[in-house]
């Protein structure tokens, strides 16, 4: 059996990430979600907290036949030790998709076949610019999945990102 | 819409933690379930990975008609962060299902009702009891639910349980 | 009774602070200073270790007729726990004064009531005017309270900054 | 000037520790008490936050003709960075009391003088017997300074130890 | 080239660990000696510093024909990154002696083999023994290579274990 | 006897510190040689470990006539116990060699000497440089120590260098 592991941040879960793992879908029988930098949150390049991120994602993976874990997978200051760490919180998995370089050299001195990530129009997908729309009250909803639009007004995700960009420089 | 967390250690889940997820699913629309101390593993009283724990708990909930997220929790070693530890790794949540009388006085400071876990036949399923049962070429398999099962026969983990448990003291 | 927060990096404590403190004075009962990024020192932006920075604080407010609490607070790395890492440092209180809009954003998911710091000459009272004066060799001495100082000539504060100026980039 | 240094758990501060607190006032010019074991809490041996602690010292040291500095001290795993650590937090100091052998052996490969703490009827007046007495509904009002009687009604702390102590080991 | 991994707390190195990498060494090309729990010291069970034992093992072993290399090991709280965390500190190996069922469960699922360590007189040489001698002033030194006699000397460290010996427990 | 700690990055060990080295030789009994920012690695400007890093060291000081320890020293975020860090992983030195002002300025306050390095053609030798060189195909192996140019392939080094300038921003 192929269990496969793709990571992102996720700051929103868009569109393209949701059209990346469509595709991936069709090549494994198990998927696990690596929600990256889930101990960032509050910022305005990282607004949302691990676990609100879990929740995007796990509700927008329901409509996918297959099975999935999404699990917060906080940074590590060493990446001599990342690929471990990754490994310590997840199920077994012998594929790893990723564009990164740095991902790509770790998993290349282990076990664990690397892919590259499916494409997917990256130029209208971006977190950054779905943040960017937030924060000028522009439509952004047509960028994500509806669930993720339900989860961002749940926990009045738009409010908080705005209050973020009132940056004040404390001395 | 009544969102809950239930947290244990899991060391293996079996059919006691079954049945107290069973009679919550009854009561909650969604359920959280977090793996305590997902940061131990290799030891005879903590023999598996966060990971592991996931994929069991996540394979054993599928018969359940519920959406569960099922999330891995390290320790923090100050009592007094560890709500917002929690809470800052799962989505948001109401209720948290505990009989610890830590757990219960930590959540009393917040404004997340506290309800008894409900109890089932405690001195019949252990974690303690199967690991015992690993160890000694036992049966154990009827105590917990065939997802573990074959999680465990996955990733070889009596072998691992029985390998830790011949002490040798290092000096 | 009014117990309020008042955090700053205070690199050095400045009148500026001062004037703040002693509005926030009238309004409350207790304050608690909070010694923000305490395990920072030995920077050419903060070189004060956060011992120094209490004492500096703790003397100065001598003069105020007003019960304080001067507590370090360091840094923690995840946003989402902050505000529990600090009611875990300090006398419980009901109020926080802040400008910083992340602050405000973190204690409003709280049941504590966030007000606007009061504002003084932010100008002319500036740590980082201070700190480029004292390098310079340029009179600071009447931007803060007398008791920094001392505190500051005690610890030979203005050598410690004039070294530390004097960059040489390692490799 | 002679300014020192006093560290102690403080699980609650009680009359014994005030006695060797007024005697040390008599031989130096400035104190910093560190309330060790900061970040521990909600245990039935360390109830009490760091923050509680500290109010209650504060508050008891009110009545010396004593400049006092009441700093929350975390612990460090690493026995050889100890007195660093401690420094970095403190105001500078050239005497520490203590009567731990540790404590006096990492004080003694540094400048700074330690002294015995004197003694005071420590079979009487002992943290543990407190604890033991809040639990059990016993008198231990007469055993602490009135500030302290005061705190632990403000945090409800017996309610908290009691709460504790209904042990429930979980699996 | 065959490169090894040996890893001990050597609190202190004694003679029979040097008898152990003698009989290593004549398997070997180069030898990688990990100083375990390097973070402890000034405890009685773990006296003496990463560093110390750095240069105990170091002297000693230059009487010998090899290639070593004498590295700190700190320990981490997750047994499933312990590889990876010593592989971070160490030249690349390919062999680990050692009879501890954790550390060979640990490497068993790494390309690294595992061989049993040599065994020599365990039950006089032991770095408890020769604690024990030190805090009663016994004749220790014939249980150490000269080198660490010399080390000790320089180090006071029986002066320092003795203080650590004179329990007091603290409140 | 004079024993002396230099610390440094080397990524990689080049012949600039190779010479500072040797100078530094003729001065001193004993040397500490400290791999510094030894938790990093696979990053452009830190691409080897820090045991890597140790290899490199320790065979280049081979030729050498001088007792050398080498050893792996992480970063702390806190520079107010760095002194205490290192002390606590090394042999005792008296001396320690630096141009650079914050190390000049922590150990200022210990009993340690510090001394200047001595500077060898800091414009030719340049890790800097060298990673340039590597990632461009162009020659840089006469600019380090034989030793160094074995360990890096070893690791195949080059390759792990060329992969992380590969630069492809994840969002």
């Amino acid at each position: 059996m192929d269990r496969a592991l793709y990571v992102g941040r996720f700051q929103p879960y868009h569109l393209g990430h949701h059209e990346v793992i469509k595709k991936i879908a069709k090549e494994v029988d198990e998927l696990i979600v690596g929600i990256g930098s889930a101990q960032k949150s509050h910022t305005i390049s990282d607004p949302f907290t691990g676990g609100e991120r879990v929740m995007m994602v796990s509700r927008s993976l329901v409509e996918l036949d297959l099975t999935c874990y999404v699990i917060p997978i906080a940074d590590v200051d060493r990446h001599a030790i990342w690929v471990s760490h990754i490994q310590s919180l997840t199920p077994p998995f012998s594929i790893v998709y990723s564009n990164n370089p740095l991902v790509i050299d770790l998993f290349s001195e282990t076990k664990i076949e690397t892919r590259r990530s499916p494409l997917f129009k990256r130029n209208i997908y971006s977190g950054t610019e779905i943040r960017r729309r937030m924060i000028n009250d522009e439509k952004w909803e047509d960028l994500t999945p509806k669930a993720v639009v339900e989860v961002i007004k749940e926990i009045d995700g738009v409010h908080r990102l705005k209050n973020l960009s009132l940056t004040d420089s404390p001395d």
